[in-house]
């Protein structure tokens, strides 16, 4: 998808593509360990979310690969304008990439710990949220493949909804928690869990951002969708938390 | 400090000088944003909470800023050897500092939220904590400055202290909420001001790692801190929660 000059030495674009490679795998595999992640909640299997914890080494290794590949390019290539443009771009992805994979990793360790208690009713809505951010992660990265920067934008949009939905259990687990002290422990987990989801949508976001800028050469126009902060300022009283 | 061969383009080091410079700055700023949002909780100060999620902007800009620089001195000077990692090592750091002035906002966010709701008595715990992590963060710098890889390596050690705070508090506050449910909401935001000050304590650790790394060529010795995550293995039962 090279436009321009062609390079003085010709195996720039293989180095590009390798790192392109790379990306795609740690985007699979952080989808994967997502998606593990909250199976491991729902069939209550704490010995997937160990797989889940143990596999995260995979995605920092390539993450560390991305990182001392990219410098090297850097270094001995010297790229500039577009060319340079795409190698900072795989660098910032393995970035956000790595954490979409520690979130994933934190989920997996909250999941043994809730695995032991009985279980409660607000986890049901962990497996939509889990989707929904599992499909931005998806077409966020087919949005990289393609080099689609109207994709990217759509993508983004999206996250409004993974907010959303997390205000709306934040606030449903504070009723709940209310309700019967029983309920506080495993809600807390489920809390932290809640959050760990919504950041891995802030970093597709992110990656969103990331790869609209790469294409257009601009930031992408973010006066569509202020950030939603509301699940900050809930005040669920006592009272309000009926059966 | 700069001990082999002299360079061909002699302001390289001006440039690296430049890189670290920033760093100081953006540690300096990281470690105010800090003090001023534990303040805004102690004092019950919003207007100190909106400063502080104001100027996170700033501490974007420099990190922007240190990648910007060092992107063009790694593509301009082809920097190999220690010079190429202590390129890479100022984006790192300007990395872990930049996520540290984004919790720092967050807990401004926070405590605008606590602000509106009556005290609670484990808040009293958020200022020893705040004040270890702040400590960790000018000992890490302080490291940086000096090359000391010692230092690097205790202050490394002390993030157990800061694990071991949030680790108790996480505790006393389930306890809490389970004494009255008036006391779920405010408890709930403060779990997340703790998580957020424990998150602070993992990026200067972090940072000591990338230093340690940068100034003896090898990964820092683990073995002997392992990664205290009892937290998130607390199982308490309303029982458990007398006065």
């Amino acid at each position: 998808m090279r436009k321009e000059e062609s390079h003085i030495v010709s195996s720039f674009d293989d180095e590009l593509t390798r790192l392109n490679n790379i990306i795609s795998q740690m985007g699979g595999l952080a989808e994967s360990q997502l998606i593990s992640a909250i199976r491991a909640i729902s069939k209550r299997d704490s010995e997937l979310a160990e797989q889940v914890i143990v596999s995260d080494l995979r995605i920092d290794k390539l993450e560390q690969e991305v990182q001392d590949f990219a410098v090297r390019v850097l270094a001995l290539r010297q790229p500039m304008a577009d060319d340079l443009r795409q190698v900072v771009t795989a660098l910032k992805l393995s970035n956000d990439l790595e954490r979409i994979g520690d979130l994933a990793k934190n989920i997996a360790k909250r999941a043994q710990v809730l695995n032991q208690m009985a279980p409660i009713r607000p986890v049901q809505v962990i497996p939509n949220m889990a989707r929904l951010a599992q499909e931005i992660i998806k077409d966020v990265l087919d949005a990289y493949i393609e080099n689609d920067a109207e994709k990217a934008q759509r993508v983004w949009a999206r996250d409004q909804e993974v907010d959303d939905m997390y205000n709306s259990l934040f606030r449903e687990l504070l009723t709940y928690m209310m309700e019967d002290p029983r309920n506080i422990t495993a809600s807390t987990h489920l809390l932290f869990i809640a959050k760990n989801i919504e950041r891995i949508g802030d970093h597709a976001t992110n990656i969103a951002e990331t790869i609209y800028y790469r294409i257009k050469g601009e930031d992408l126009p973010v006066d569509g969708r202020p950030k939603n902060d509301a699940a900050n300022f809930a005040v669920i009283e006592p009272n309000e938390a009926g059966e």
